[in-house]
This record gives structure tokens, sequence and C-alpha cells, in this order.
């Protein structure tokens, strides 16, 4: 038997170890709810589809200047009146990274993998800390699905010393992404800008080759999970479905980067989508979809925790929030 | 030092003691990661108001079938309309409970107490645990501060056996729903569908009446935390404006029930308005204000963690949620 403050949990979160048991010093007074805990919560919300547990899992959110070319085709005078109009502060923009974990009944599957590692007072790199909060320990991944190969999306596949984050996971990459970032000539006529990205790739993926499995679209590539090609935002950009009993939720990744921005104005270019307009193509595809469905939908970089339907509305749609549930 | 895994911590809050310190049986299996958990998250969320810290701490959510008469003026079709446009289930109502928690610096206040105890498999009453889980013990609270005397939002004012589940805490009320509902006068003269509430009011705050501090509108209550007159649901209904540095957040209480629903239209009667017409002329006047001055706004039944914003939406206003931050 041990006794603990949950109070102190659930303040030191960030601070912790980023799983495994938790070994703490009891904080001892008694009083320690007078003075102000000064962290957010831990960043976790399950949701039942079907049979499947889904638990989004916050990698935390990055805020920044609002940057001329964030949308490359709308000056910043438009895009800061599409802020207010979501009641979000003009000038800046706030992206949230939301890996999910994906309880099967047999599998424990995580969609990305966040911006891994990151050093002292970073405000990513939550995800592994989020994990320990929800009793997950790395080596009870089973699986992890990338999505597409963005650092954001597959830098958590590393930890701090470079060795596997999820040493027991088979790792599903799609199979166009692959063969599009792992091609050396992509690689020499790509721009100077992207030499980074292709880099960053080859570090992530160096000497498991053998353990990464690449799957094509529309196809089940684990139990429930099936691959849906949203190419655009990166050449092998790949959505899922999620399918239990009566439940669907579709998993866009980065089919749409801040609903306040791209959900309402589907025909915006975010900076990071690499082929423009089959990126509209498939948004305005996948959107049109999720309206006529009234299909549940998680995005990547949605507010936390991610999850929300689309309606119409005029020439673009409207992101509408699911209610939070106090009750699994 | 103690070793604890917080999985278990999650997993099993429902099941756990009120409050103070958590005792509790180390689970061992390593593995215990691979079943799914089966409850939801602590419903805890934090944010800043200037220097306060304020947390909105769920007390759950309580779903019914939709009866007719539910919304007094509109017909079943009409409401299920709504709900459908807001991707909720027709048919069926979910009301959400949010007491909200606020470090002011100096004192730490708690506005409304949710249901109160309730008995196994209860899908509300969870503000003690959830408060547990914030670290707040019951005798930590200073000062309990009640928006109305509705049952929803005084039983939690006492613990299973009836005593006093804040013991150090001064107990603020609006003096015109004191005066209201500790009238003998108007108890004898109210519809009998209304006694077992004022029984109920007198249950509560029996033999409490020298704690009891009974306030006016427009007064700083507490350190930063000034009442605002919104009569109509309850003849002495009680809004607050929580006011610190540049920041500011209206607490409606009561003001609207389903942000779905009574923001939507604000002319809709909820069955809980005590007086109608008035209620509908307060929710115009807050929402014309809310609207206007861009007014952050929490609202006890509105979802978790029940903060966002209103525009004005043709006849009616629309709701938007705040993002989530996961960084305080």
């Amino acid at each position: 038997m041990t006794s603990i403050s949950r109070r102190f949990l659930f303040g030191a979160a960030a601070a912790l170890p980023a799983y495994g048991a938790l070994s703490t010093v009891l904080p001892g007074a008694a009083s320690a709810g007078l003075s102000p805990i000064g962290q957010q919560v831990p960043g976790l919300y399950r949701y039942k589809v079907g049979t499947m547990e889904v638990t989004a899992v916050s990698d935390g959110a990055r805020t920044s200047p609002l940057a001329d070319g964030f949308v490359k085709n709308a000056s910043l005078a438009e895009v800061n009146a599409a802020l207010k109009a979501a009641f979000l502060p003009e000038g800046q923009i706030t992206a949230q990274f939301n890996p999910l974990l994906i309880n099967t009944g047999g599998k424990l599957v995580l969609i990305d993998t966040g911006n891994g590692p990151q050093s002292g007072g970073a405000t990513v790199g939550q995800l592994m800390a989020n994990l320990a909060w929800a009793g997950v320990k790395p080596i009870d991944v089973d699986t992890v699905i990338i999505s597409h190969f963005h650092p954001d999306h597959i830098n958590g596949l590393r930890d701090d010393e470079g060795a596997l984050a999820f040493p027991n996971a088979e790792v599903l990459v799609p199979a166009a992404e692959w063969a599009y970032w792992m091609d050396e000539g992509e690689m020499s006529r790509a721009p100077e800008a992207r030499q980074a990205a292709f880099k960053n790739v080859r570090r992530v993926f160096k000497d498991i080759e053998t353990r990464v499995q690449r799957f094509d679209a529309d196809k089940e590539i684990a139990p429930g999970i099936t691959s849906v090609a949203t190419y655009g935002h990166t050449p092998g950009h790949t959505s899922f479905v999620l399918a239990s009993g009566n439940d669907k939720v579709f998993v866009q990744a980065d089919v749409t980067n801040l609903p306040a921005l791209f959900v309402t104005h589907p025909e915006w270019e975010v900076q990071y989508d690499m082929d423009p307009a089959k990126a509209i193509e498939t948004r305005r595809r996948v959107y049109d979809m999720l309206a006529a469905e009234r299909l549940l939908v998680t995005g990547y970089h949605f507010p936390f925790p991610a999850l929300g339907h689309a309606a119409k509305d005029g020439e673009g749609y409207r992101f509408v929030p699911a209610d939070w549930s106090p009750v699994l």
C-alpha cells in the first residue's frame, strides 16, 4: 500500500520520468491545495469506437508568430480575420499535435509519434509523459502507424539517445511516402528548403528498414484500421478509418491544418502542403464526404481532444467540436 | 519514496475515496497497458484569468430521453433538428455539470457544488473525486459561492452523511435567492411540483444559517469575483465576473442551459426557467453583451471544459468553444 497526493501527481506531470513506475517524494503539506498548480492537467481523452478504446494523447502545442506565407494564397489581413472570427488571437498561430492511441482489443496501436524528445522548457514533446499518465509503457505498444514523414509525425519514433522509442512495435508506413522520401533522385532534385526533411527521414528510419512494413491505400492494416490515400500534403500522405460495430472515425492526419483556417477555407494553401493543388482537391473530397456522411473526424493539428464533425458552410466547412463526455 | 502506476491511478479514479491521501494496491503487471481502461480521465481543465488559476471541475453528466416539454415553446421536431444541427444524438439530452474552482492567490473559491453524493453507478456526483485528483481537499476550500438554489448547484454542500462537505468554507449566496426560497409564504403559494425544491433548500441550509452570507448584485464578493444579477431562471439567479489584470471571464451559471439549444435559440424556454419571460430577457441581454464585448464565458451546463465565446448568428447566437490549451 502506498500513500500519495494526487495533487502532487497532477501538478508534477511534466517533470516526471517518461514512463514506467513513478518514483516521487510525498509532498506532505496538507495545505498544498492553496498554492497554484501552475501546470495543465495531462492531455488525455478517451472515447469508444465500437469495441475499440481510443485515447487522444497530446504531444503539446507550439505558438509562433503568424508568418507572411504561412497561408500562401491569403493575405495576413485575411488570415487574421479568420483567426478573429474563431476568437483566436491575431498575429500568432498555435499548432497542436495529437497522436492517437488505439486499443483494438488485441493490439495497442499508436498513430503518429509527435515531435520527439525536446530540451527543457519545450511545450511539445509531451507524448511520452502523457502516455505514462495513461499507464502505457513504450514496450506495450504493438504497432506504430505513420501518416506521413514530416518531423512532427515521425520524430517520436526515436528517444533522446536515438534508440527506438517503442522497442517492441512494428512500424507501418505508407508505401508511397517511403518511396518518395527514400528515393535518392527525389532528394537530389528537391529544393534546398526540403533537404533537412529528407535528412531527418533518413535519420529516423536508419537501420530499422527491416522493421518497417510499407502499406498500400485502402487496406486494413491493423484490426479495424484502414488506410485511405489523401495525397497532396505529402506525396504519400495517408488518412485512416477506424471502424468497429456501427461506429466509424476518420483519422484525417494533415488533410487540414488548423480547422479555424483550413476547414473554413479549404482553398487556402498551408505552407506545409507539398503539392498545394492536390492537397486542396483532397481536402474538398474528404470534407465533402465527412459532411455528407456526418462522420466523426479527428485531426492531428486540431485543438485537443481533436474530435468533431464537419458541416458545409458557404464555400467551405465549419468544424463542430464533439462534446467532451465525462463518462466513457 | 513510493512507486505507483499512473495507469492504475487514472483508470481507478471513480473507485477512489473522495479526497485526501490515496491508498492503493500496486497493480504489478507490466502488461497492464494492453487491457482497456474502461473509464474516462478525470474531468479537470486549468486556465489563467490574470493571476487567478481557474479549474473547471466536472461533476459528471446525465443523459435522459428528450421529454416533450423540456423546451416548453418548441416542438420535439424543432428540438431534434437543433440537436442534429449540432451533431448531437436526437431524442436525448445530456446535461453536464461544471462547478468552478478558483485560486484567487489568497483564497480557494468554489462556485456551485454539483449534484452531491450519489449511489453507485451514478454518472454525476463526481465533484469530490475530481477535486481530489486536482489535489484539493474539502478542508482547503475557503469559500463556496452559490449561483442559485436548484439541487444540482447546492446538493454538493452536504456529504453522504449530511455533514458539511466543505467544513472550513464560508458559504456565499444571493440575497434575492435566499429571500425567495426561505420565505414560508412563497413556499405555501408555490405549485406542488416546486415543493420538493423548497424542501431540498431547507434540508441543505438547515442549521448553517449563521455560516451563510447573503450578497447583493454588483458587489465584489471575493477577490476579483463580482456578482451580476441574472434573474429569471430563478428569482435570485446570479452570474459572476472573474477579473484579474486584463483578463475577464463571465460565469453565466444557468443563463442558458445546453448551448446547442438555448444559445442558438435564446427565445426557447427550458423547463427549469421559473420566470420564462424574464429568463429570455436576461439571456438576450447577457448574450448581446458577451457577443459585443467578445467576452469569454463559462456555463454550468456547457460541455466540459465549458469555456468559449458567443457570436451573433441570425436571430440567436453561436457558441464557439475555446481551444483546449495543453500549456497553462
